[in-house]
C-alpha cells in the first residue's frame, strides 16, 4: 500500500499559497487506517513504551488506536482551558506568535517511557512543543511517529535538534 | 471492571455548579482503555457498520480505536473551519444559543451503515447534531454508543425520539 494515493492535497488552505495534505481518506479506508496505525506499532515494537502522547484534535486518531493495539496507556495534550484537572502547559514560538499546549498533571508518571505520536510532522512546532510538556514530568522520550512528514519544512531536523528521533512513515517532498 | 472507577468527578467545572465528568483516568490506564474499546466493539458486532462517526476532539478518543478494532472507516466531525474539503454542515440549538458541525462531503457514502461514538452522552444535543448530519448524506444509522451516560440529562430519551438507541457502557445518575 502506498499511502501517498490517501493523502488529498488541498491548496490555498487554510490560506493562499499554502497547499495542505489532508489525511481524512486514509480514515476513510479501513485498509489504510488499520496499515498505518499497524506500521506504526511495527516500527515501535519493543521500544518499551508505557504511554502515547498525543494533542488534539487530528493527534487523537492515530494516538488511541495505537495505545490500544500496544496495550499502553494514553496521555492527551489540548488547548487552553479543555482539560478540567490541574495542567501543567507550555508555550512555544510559532512563525507568528506563540501557542499554548497543556495536559493533565497526573497524565504521565516519572517512569513512565513515552511515545510522542501526530498524524503529521510539519515544522515540527507542536511536537517539540510536546517534547518539552513530557520532559517537565520527569519521564522518558523514548521515540516519536508520525504518519506524513513534509520533508522540505525539515521538521525531522528541528526535532533531532530536540534530541528526539522521528519516525515517519511517508515523507512528502 | 467497573468503569467508574475510571472516572473523575471535577466539582464546579467548567462553571460553578456543575460536576464535570473527566474520563481521562480510563485513557490513562491500558486496561480501562482496553475494556472500553472491547466493550463497545462486543455490543456492536454483527450490527453490520461500515464506518465510524464521532466528533473533536473526545470522541476522536474512542471512535478511531473502535474503528479499528472493527476494521471499518471513521468520519470526523469538527467544528466550522477545521476540514479542509467540501463540507456539509449542521445548526442545532444548545440551551442557550447554537452549535455548528461539519463533515467532508464524501466522509460517509450513500450505502454506509454508520455507528455514532462519543465518550459522553449528556443532553445528547451533539449526538443528535451528529445524526441530522449523517442523515443528510442518504446513509443508516445502525447505533449509536457511548462510554458513559449521565443518566440525569435524558440524553437517551433524547437520542429515542430522533430515531436512534444508544448503547452505554456506564450510567452515571
Amino acid at each position: 500500500m502506498n499511502l501517498r494515493d490517501y493523502i488529498r492535497d488541498i491548496p490555498d488552505y487554510p490560506k493562499p499559497g499554502i497547499m495542505f495534505f489532508d489525511i481524512t481518506p486514509i480514515l476513510k479506508s479501513p485498509k489504510a487506517l488499520q496499515y498505518a496505525v499497524d506500521g506504526l506499532a511495527e516500527r515501535f515494537s519493543g521500544c518499551g513504551a508505557s504511554k502515547i502522547v498525543a494533542a488534539e484534535a487530528r493527534g487523537f486518531l492515530f494516538g488511541t488506536p495505537l495505545a490500544v493495539k500496544m496495550g499502553i496507556g494514553f496521555a492527551p495534550v489540548r488547548k487552553p482551558g479543555k482539560l478540567p484537572y490541574k495542567n501543567r502547559s507550555v508555550t512555544y514560538d510559532l512563525e507568528y506568535g506563540t501557542d499554548t499546549l497543556c495536559m493533565h498533571e497526573d497524565a504521565i508518571d516519572p517512569g513512565d517511557k513515552v511515545l510522542i505520536i501526530d498524524d503529521l510532522l510539519a515544522t515540527g512546532g507542536t511536537a517539540v512543543g510536546m517534547v518539552q510538556l513530557v520532559r517537565e514530568t520527569g519521564a522518558d522520550i523514548v521515540g516519536s511517529g508520525f504518519v506524513v512528514e513534509l520533508g522540505f519544512l525539515d521538521g525531522v531536523k528541528t526535532m533531532q535538534n530536540a534530541g528526539v528521533e522521528p519516525t515517519c512513515l511517508l515523507t512528502i517532498d
